[in-house]
Formats: structure tokens, sequence, C-alpha cells
């Protein structure tokens, strides 16, 4: 596991360290940048203090902390969240439990990265257990909705990169992704299924997301995945000249979606239809700024193959065929106390897992 | 005009200011709270802060600079940004023009205050310019969507609150409204209606708006709106319980529009059929936390008298009826070099207004 993350004694001030296996070293002693709450300094710093801390932190002999001992802190102050819509596989199962009988992918689809901004405040770091939300939810045959907490409590595994370097203004092309963005995170967005169903038209999720997001306690730079670059799926039709470039940075990254020990699902991130370059060119597009700490996810990553969807509402066909688990017990959606763990892999570098559990509504 | 804002001399350090007619005057000498570059400190003060701050501002003999000498920043750092759509005239009117020949009012509205998030990263204080936004669109006679500048660039005319307190993670109920939120700015919520319409399916709005939002220089403390406080609107069907509180909070605040001089809509902030303390119930139901600086708005506010529209969506019926200016010109939409003018007032209070040119695209 390599990345860069935030930790204490829990007592005593908040430091930058680089996660070695089971330690931590403490990166503190190397300068100001690393003897800070969060990394927003380090990732403010640009590509050559970027390089500079890959170079550096290794091979400190700065102290040795186990992780066990270790409090873990959010990473970085999240400045705005972005979710896309990225996966072709997602998108198109979703629109089939949604919109049965229509073609499942809107027009737009394949034209742009759909995406939507979600709550920055309510990021959490993995470890972090999760509340089961309370909300407005109307079932089909209700005749009224009611305040309940929510009975389709869902997990969604993605992938998101956190930027660093802000822009100007202008747009980010995607060749100019990698001047800009430090690394990357593995996310949980938490979604309680029907809060979202009777909410969201037509402004978009809200409630049914806001609750919660757990992300990552390490952040893996780039530069640690030039191995795992690989050309991305071929895009039909091909998109507009802003959004052309960036199709040589999808990530071969293995995923798995772990429910109380039992792997339940095993995916790919390179199956994503839109890139990251290809996402930050959008979004910065219509001149919005982007600033340190911005993070930008992926949308639930699910594959074509059956057992790689990123969702329990993909995984057991909207509930009608729950998952079984390794203790002989079933699962359509998230009981409380279940545990959840996201992971993944490229190559000999493991990103940092998003772990989290549920407790029972308020 | 009385409120809170952020000032400089364009070279010295920022500090609070009060204004007070044509001056602003210097609140540094009041203290630690005053002399930072935002509102922030100040509003996480709580109810004890605010009422001596509100005691000390008016009578405060520190320098009193000329506004037109001042450089105003923006007052507060933004946390989350939520957009509401709580006024029923405009659901309505939009509703009309995107779904003609359907219910306007999707099944949700009147049981809930529909909401999304915004981009919190380009919110901007009044006066700064905005610049034409490209975008894909795709008109519905167009084979293939193109990105070219917005040529429906529009204006959405609210009123936001400013949450001062943060919460603990459980729900705040309407009751308690008023120990969280400091005061309200008004809002325009820049839309470029052609680059929303195309992308907004199933995720809700993103880049037709992320561009640019435009608030108040000068926070209103809820307390100085205390004699503007009138019932809401009736509300059918009654809601739930969670949301049947605060409906003594409407806030009887004319408001209007001027657009290169020409007042082009009047309204009043009392017409909207969800209040703040139900936008806010609502916001935190699901365990959400809230953050000092989180800004929440109203929403476009329509009333129902023809020439209380919000929008030059709504007030040219789509485009198809024109404004026609003092100097001769007609608008359907805006066009580069116009200025924007938002005003508000409820009674001897005069809100903040917010001011914005349309640059041409870059």
């Amino acid at each position: 596991m390599t990345g860069f993350g935030v930790f204490s004694d829990g007592r005593g001030a908040r430091r930058v360290g680089w996660r070695d296996g089971v330690d931590i070293v403490d990166l503190s002693g190397l300068g100001d940048l690393f003897s800070r709450p969060s990394l927003n300094a380090l990732l403010a710093a640009g590509h050559d203090g970027w390089r500079q801390a890959l170079a550096a932190a290794p091979t400190h002999d700065g102290p040795r902390v186990p992780l066990e001992e270790a409090v873990l802190h959010l990473p970085f102050d999240v400045a705005d969240y972005v979710d896309f819509y990225s996966s072709l596989e997602h998108a198109t199962n979703m629109g089939r439990l949604f919109r049965p009988g229509l073609e499942p992918l809107l027009p737009n689809w394949r034209f742009l990265p759909v995406a939507y901004h979600g709550r920055a405040g309510t990021i959490v770091v993995s470890g972090t257990d999760v509340v089961r939300p309370a909300g407005q939810v109307k079932a089909p045959d209700d005749e009224l909705p009611s305040f309940a907490p929510s009975s389709r409590l869902d997990i969604e595994l993605e992938l998101g990169f956190v930027v660093g370097v802000p822009s100007d203004g202008g747009p980010v092309p995607p060749e100019r992704f990698a001047e800009h963005v430090f690394g990357v995170v593995l996310v949980n967005d938490w979604s309680a299924r029907d809060i979202q169903a009777w909410e969201y038209v037509p402004l978009g999720p809200f409630l049914g997301k806001s609750f919660r997001t757990s992300i990552s306690a390490w952040v893996t730079p780039l530069a640690l995945l030039e191995e795992c670059r690989v050309q991305a799926p071929e895009q039909s039709p091909p998109p507009l000249p802003y959004l052309s470039g960036g199709r040589d940075w999808a990530l071969d990254v293995d995923l798995e979606v772990d429910l109380n020990g039992t792997v339940v699902s095993r995916g790919n991130a390179r199956t994503l239809y839109w890139t990251m370059p290809q996402q930050l060119a959008h979004a910065t597009s219509n001149g919005a700024t982007i600033r340190t700490g911005d993070l930008m996810a992926s949308g639930t990553i699910s594959g074509p193959a059956p057992g790689s969807e990123g969702s329990l509402i993909e995984l057991t066909r909207n509930g009608a065929e729950p998952l079984r688990l390794r203790d002989g017990s079933e699962r359509a959606f998230l009981e409380d106390g279940d545990e959840v763990v996201l992971r993944g892999r490229a190559g000999e570098v493991e990103l940092g897992e998003v772990r989290g559990r549920i407790l029972p509504a308020a």
C-alpha cells in the first residue's frame, strides 16, 4: 500500500505520513509541507513538489508508527466534490432498472461525461461508521410518501481524483490533466436508493447521497500509476474535439467489494467509458475554476461481466436476486452492522481501502 | 443598506465592515472577529456573538471608508452550496416550458423542498464580471450536439441563507433554524439554459450553472429581518411532521431585477412555498451535517403576478416574448455587455445588491 495520508496518535498534532505496509512513516521531518493537518499544502505544491515528495518519502528514515496504533484522518480538506456517471455498463444497468422498456442510455450519455455536484462537507475517511439515513420515501404502490429509515441502503464503488494545482479559469484540456491532478483515492458513494428514487426529479440526487461519502485514508500519486495506464475502450461516436484527448489514461486497477468478509464484486477501472482527463476537461469547459482539494469521482464502476457490478442494486437485480454471503445469510441491500470494504490494486501498488460499517438509524 | 461584509483598499489587509449608506464603517477595532479576511469567525460565534456584533456595529466610531474607494470581497468562505427550487410559481412555469402538455409540477414537489448541490468554488461577490460560458448544446432540431458559447444565458433571482453554527449531525428541526443561521444574501444563480437543457438528465444541473454564481457583498443578519417575518402561503397537502414548522418565516422582502437600467421584474420573497427553516430541516433530515459558511439558496423566486418572474426564460416565455428595455432594445436572453442588478428591500432594511456584467465568451 503506497500513498500519502494524515495521521496522529489521537492526542498529538496531525502530520503527513507515508503508508509502508503495516507501518506509517512519519514525514514531518521532511519539512513544512509535511507537518500539517492535511495534504492540501502538498497538493498545492505542484509537479516539482510532488516529484520531490515522492522521491523522498519511500526512503525517509523518520519514525515508523504501526498502523494499528495510529488514528487516520481525512487526508485533505475537500473543496468541491463532483461525481460523474462514467461507466457505460453502470449507466445501462441503471437505465434498465429505472426506465424499463425504454432505451437505457439517455441521449446525452455518449456525448458528454454526465456529472453532478455532491456534498463536500460529509466526506469522511475510511473507517468512519455510517449511520443509516432516514428520509422521505414513497414506494410505487404507496399513495403518499412517509419519513422512515432507508430500507434500500447501497454502496457505489468509485475511483476519484484529487486536484492539486488550481486552474486560472480557462478550461483544462485533457493534455494538461497531470499538471493539475495529484493522485487518486477509492470512494464509496453510499446511496439510499429509496430516498433517491423519490427526490431525484428534476434536479438530481440530493439527500439520497449527501448523508455520507467515504474515501481512502491514503492518496496514491498519479506518478505511481504510470505503469497501469492503458488505452480506454473505444468511444462511439467519437467525442467532440474538447473531449477528444486523454484516452491513454484508463487505469488498469483491479477492484473488489467485500461485504462482511465475502467478496461480492470484482471489477477493473479500465472499463470506464470516460477517462479522468476527459472528466476534468468537461468540468472546466464552461470556465469553472478548480481548486486545491477538489475531488472528482468516476461514478459507480461496473464491468461487462456478471459479478463485476459496483453496486448492490445492480448485483442483486434491484433486490430480486439477493447475494449469498459466506455465513449463509442473504443480502439485497445493507443491514445494520454490515461492514463494507472497497479495495483496489494496480500491479504492485495497492490503493488505500475504504471501510465502513452500518449503524442503526438514529 | 445594512449588513456585514469584507473590504479592503485593494492593497492592505481585508477586514470586516458594516455598510452604512454610502460608507463602510471599519469594524476591525472591535476585536479579533472583525480583523479577518472573511466573516467566518463571526458566523461561527453563535447567537451571543451575533447579538453583540449587531449591538456594536451601527454605532461603532471606527474609520469610515467611502464605498466608492473600497474593494469589496466575497464576504465568507463558502463551504457547501445548496440550491432549492422552492417557488411554486417558478416550478410550475418551468414545468410548462420543459414538459408541455403534462402536469407541470412533478409528484414530489409539494411533499419536499427539491434541491441540488451547486459549485461552491465559483461563487463570487457582487460586481464580479461574468464571462459567457461555452458548452455542449443541442437544439431539439439539431442532429448532433456542438460546443459553442451559450446563446441562452439567463439569471435566477434568489434569496440565500448563510449557516453560522455547525450541526452535530442530528437533524436541525425548523424550530432551531435561528440558532444555526446568521443571515441572508441575495443570489444570482446565472444559468446557461441551452447547456442545462442538454446535460441535466438524469443527474440534474451541472455546467449550466457551475460557471459562476454571484452573491451580495453584504450579509444581512436575521435579527434585522424580524419585522418583515410573515406567515408563508398555506401548503396543500400539509407537510410531513419533520417539515411542519417554520411557517412563520416567510420574509416580506421586495425584490427587483434591473437589466441595463430597466426594472424588468418586481416580486417578493414572501411568495415562496417552502420557507428557509423547512429547507434547512429537509437538508439535514438524513443526518447530513452543516458547516459554517454553508450557503442555501431559495431557487428562483417567481410570484403569481405577470412581471414578477425571477428569470428571463419565464419573463419572455422561453424567448418568444422579448422584453423591451428603456433604450428601445429587446432582450430574450442576456447579451454581451448587459449588466444585471438584483435588489431587495425589507422595510427600512436594504439587502446588499448583486451586480454582474456579461463579458464575451473567452
